[in-house]
């Protein structure tokens, strides 16, 4: 039974979309600043449990945090051709300070690259420097002309990966290990989101880059979302900002570099792969608050009774599970559950005085909401059984993303096939068209290629667009 | 002994600073972008750790984080008249985006009362809505004329908390808390120094605010550093941007609103307590990494040796110690001595091939550079000599940074004295006069009130510079 509040999915996806964000309390719109949200608490709790999954292992695979300065000078976004066209039409410029009007505009960083490069280019002198491997939480800014919470928002926060290396082999060690170890890992085991790991076309990749790589999540209307990327930067910002190193025979070495970041658009990710027409749905895993506890009574006689239950049943959660205990008076138990529905908590446990007398307490999951997910559990051992449960909540958000996009992928051997199947979900397909061709196909069926996914198979086949022999299977899809 | 490119305090206390910032590789500066730095990875991390202290404290006093806007519109600062006067010469202006001229002009955050207050009167209605506690841990840029990395940059990093509250008292009673229990309380306790709680006079409380509260920490030079302000804003922001709610009788009433923040100044105040000539002095609660192992070996044989008691040693320290074993090949031990020293690591530990023999290590206190700090210790029972060691050596840099305190404050009770007084530290003084006579006395001296303590005696005095009767002591000094 879909809540009061909220457009069903199969009725308007993209406003149910809304719904959510604003009845789970995610985000509000900043209307009197061009394209920016205001992230409220709890959504910005679900950045912060982001931030703690994604820092430990940018850290754990031998990356420090620093900080760069917000706004650079706009020359340094000219210097390297590709990038300048990339992102010259997005700028957020600083034309004075106080009363002075400035010679040179300074802009509001739209990624790093550039800012960052003129310091590595002072900073790196050998090959001893080498590998360098800084990364940077940061807010960034670029135009845009259509605001969707979380997915499209002119300011937006991520963070940004910036290393240097001796040459190609490490810098594309390094591209693909951010991929696999940092991105693919904390989307897929954290956010229980399912990715495909792909290279970009040169159509698709990062403005300057030699080679982008990306993970794909598939939203719950079938499109695509590119959840975070990964790029070998090959010498092209090296060679604009001058970072150089002498070798071990001395003499001086132009550097490769890569860049990787990933987003708040993570939490539009978050909410379109599991949440349903109840609400918001979190992974216990990424959860702020993973278990809520409920009391129910009618007098204060039931009240002394249940809290007393809920004291001794909660007391061994601390420090095992994240949970709330509800208490607030005037507020129906129906409030209440609706409520914590809406806001993705995955477990509730409610008790009353029969549960009391009984020794047992109801426990509702977020992932099957009504009846089905409803069960009549022993206090006795209940830590551990909730300690399961979650696990099993976690594992049947992955199972149930994957299902669905494997039911809505399918492989396409010509343009009719290609046409009919994105309007469900990917297209598989080989490919050997040119950027020209991906542009057409994009005008006229708003689908592009999603990756080259890192997995081929071994033989090749004819490409879906041109009939040629083809060698690479691609993902067509519509994108956030 | 000093070390080599560490100009000694006694010599130039300023320049000392500097050199402690560059030898322990915590900034640098962004001479393209006006009066910004680098935070670089040893300096970021100090932020890492002060930021986990502050936002537990933070949290565990019921806020919650949430991220608003960088940009404001600039037409939202004039709203509050002190608040317009205090940051409009300050301000970095956006009128341009992409190719689009801005009919109104937007601002990078100086601080974010106005556009946090606009958002807040659309989302409060009633008395059931308060108090609304919120932080924010954000960058916020006003220009500067002259850089000091930390202390004085045009952008620096900050938490600034904003609530509502029904009534005076509530909002008085957050904003001495937050004083108390979040700032005193970390500063004291993981950063190890003293400070005085107390208010601002008038001339130095924020623009806009009702009361200012602050916590001053004394330098090693004796000038004092602002370390986190805390303001009661009164009714002024709520009025300016109509903050209401509707109270229990159902009529509409004008909300109070507090406003708190402390910044990446912090950094500069850390280094500026404890570190000495030989480089940076961290405290051990605060410090990313506690103990430095530094292996001694001369050849392959002893290597193994060495290495594989380094390995039994460390053993049980994972989990209990934040530590680093320092295996680098091709630097001699007295060149890692020379940087972990220069890096503020709190305690050395070294093992070579003797003491592999004898069973024992030696350990040398960073706080207590030279032979004075160093001593030979048995490897059994080391883990729990370590972590008593690290508690002492906490306890001593705070002891030692009150007693320096104390012993450059001094009573005075006339204008010579004050003069005198403030060339050593601080003045304690009763005091009657008007913020004229303060700014006179800033002209002449260069010293101001840095604060009121919240602690004051029950007796009366006569005021240091008009000679009249006053209830009042105050504490002048100059200040970073």
């Amino acid at each position: 039974m879909p809540k009061e509040g909220i457009t069903p999915r199969a009725q308007d996806y993209s406003q149910w979309y809304l719904d959510i964000v604003r009845n789970a309390d995610l985000a509000d719109y900043a209307e009197v600043v061009r394209g920016c949200i205001v992230f409220k608490p709890t959504g910005y709790a679900l950045w912060e449990a982001m931030q703690r999954g994604l820092d430990d292992r940018i850290k754990a695979t031998g990356h420090t945090n620093a900080y760069f300065p917000l706004l650079i000078p706009k020359s340094f976004i000219m210097k390297e051709a590709e990038h300048v066209e990339g992102f010259a039409p997005e700028l957020f410029e600083v034309t004075q300070i106080g009363t002075d009007k400035l010679a040179e505009p300074l802009v509001i960083r739209p990624t790093s690259e550039t800012i960052i490069g003129y310091f590595y280019a002072k900073w790196i002198r050998s090959y001893r420097d080498l590998p360098l491997l800084i990364n940077q939480w940061a807010n960034v800014m670029r135009a845009e002309m259509r605001t969707r919470p979380f997915l499209r928002t002119a300011e937006f926060l991520w963070q940004e990966g910036h290393t240097v290396h001796v040459d190609e082999a490490d810098a594309e060690r390094e591209t693909l290990m951010i991929l696999h170890d940092v991105y693919a890992d904390f989307v897929e085991k954290e956010m229980a989101v399912p990715v495909i790991k792909g290279l970009k076309t040169e159509k698709e990749k990062f403005p300057g880059a030699l080679r982008s790589y990306c993970i794909e999540a598939m939203m719950q209307d079938g499109r695509a979302l590119q959840a975070a990327t990964s790029h070998n930067l090959g010498q092209n910002f090296a060679r604009a900002f001058n970072i150089t190193y002498t070798d071990q025979t001395n003499s001086v070495q132009t550097a490769w570099t890569t860049s990787w970041g990933i987003s708040t658009r993570l939490i539009g990710a978050l909410i379109m792969s599991h949440s349903d027409d109840e609400g918001l749905v979190v992974p216990p895993r990424l959860a702020p608050t993973q278990v809520v506890m409920v009391p129910i009574y009618k007098n204060d006689a039931e009240r002394s009774a249940v809290m007393g239950a809920v004291e001794r049943i909660t007391a061994p959660w601390k420090g095992r599970l994240r949970f709330k205990i509800d208490d607030r008076d005037n507020l129906t138990p129906g409030f209440k559950y609706n409520e914590w529905e809406m806001k993705g908590v995955p477990v509730r446990v409610e008790v009353g005085p029969k549960d009391v007398e009984k020794g047992s307490v109801a426990v509702a999951r977020r992932d099957m909401p009504g009846k089905a997910g409803k069960s009549f559990v022993p206090q006795a051992g209940l830590t551990e059984y909730l300690e399961e449960l979650l696990a099993t909540i976690q594992q049947n958000l992955y199972d149930r993303a994957l299902q669905f996009r494997n039911d809505h992928t399918a492989d396409v051997s010509n343009y009719d096939e290609l046409k009919a199947q994105i309007e469900r979900g990917f297209a598989r397909a080989y490919w050997a068209g040119t950027t020209e061709d991906e542009k057409r196909i994009q005008d006229e069926t708003r689908a592009t290629i999603r990756c080259i996914p890192l997995e081929q198979p071994e033989a090749g086949g004819i490409c879906v667009y041109t009939g040629k022999p083809a060698t690479q299977l691609v993902i067509f899809g519509r994108s956030y």
